[in-house]
């Protein structure tokens, strides 16, 4: 099992369109082979904080994933609505 | 449901020491009450990064943890390993 946590520092006034991208980005990534989780999470205390975390089967299935249509298109448009970002993939230890 | 992401970057002679508390903390939280889940990563391309992924029924449930014995004797132990770290509490939005 791999977990990724996907995190983003938004422009403010950025944020209503980045929500509308990641809408369609994660109702079509939960249907992806090898998807377990992929849910989009926002800091409580720092609004302008929204964190992807991601949970697949097998290293295959999140490079498939990078693949998509979806991703391609969706990901590069998202980016542009960030100031920075943060991205670690992680294993299971305990 | 209230997620909590808590990423420390290790001093790398530390980790071995760190992880043995990490292994009791675990244990201990996955049976308190309103505890969804909490697990121990590591980063696959830097082994110094450890990332504790947590979901709490609820912001009483995450409160409560804190005051745990486990929680407050271990937490600050870890602590002296960390050269730095970082802390989201996060809420769902997709």
């Amino acid at each position: 099992m791999i977990k990724v946590v996907s995190k983003g520092f938004f422009y403010e006034d950025k944020i209503e369109e980045a929500l509308k991208l990641y809408e369609e980005l994660v109702s079509k990534t939960q249907k992806e082979d090898g998807c377990i989780s992929y849910n989009l999470f926002r800091d409580i205390d720092d609004k302008s904080v929204l964190t992807m975390i991601e949970e697949w089967e097998s290293p295959e299935a999140l490079e498939a994933h990078k693949q998509t249509e979806h991703f391609t298109r969706l990901v590069p448009m998202v980016g542009k609505f960030r100031k920075n970002s943060e991205l670690n993939v992680y294993e299971l230890v305990l």
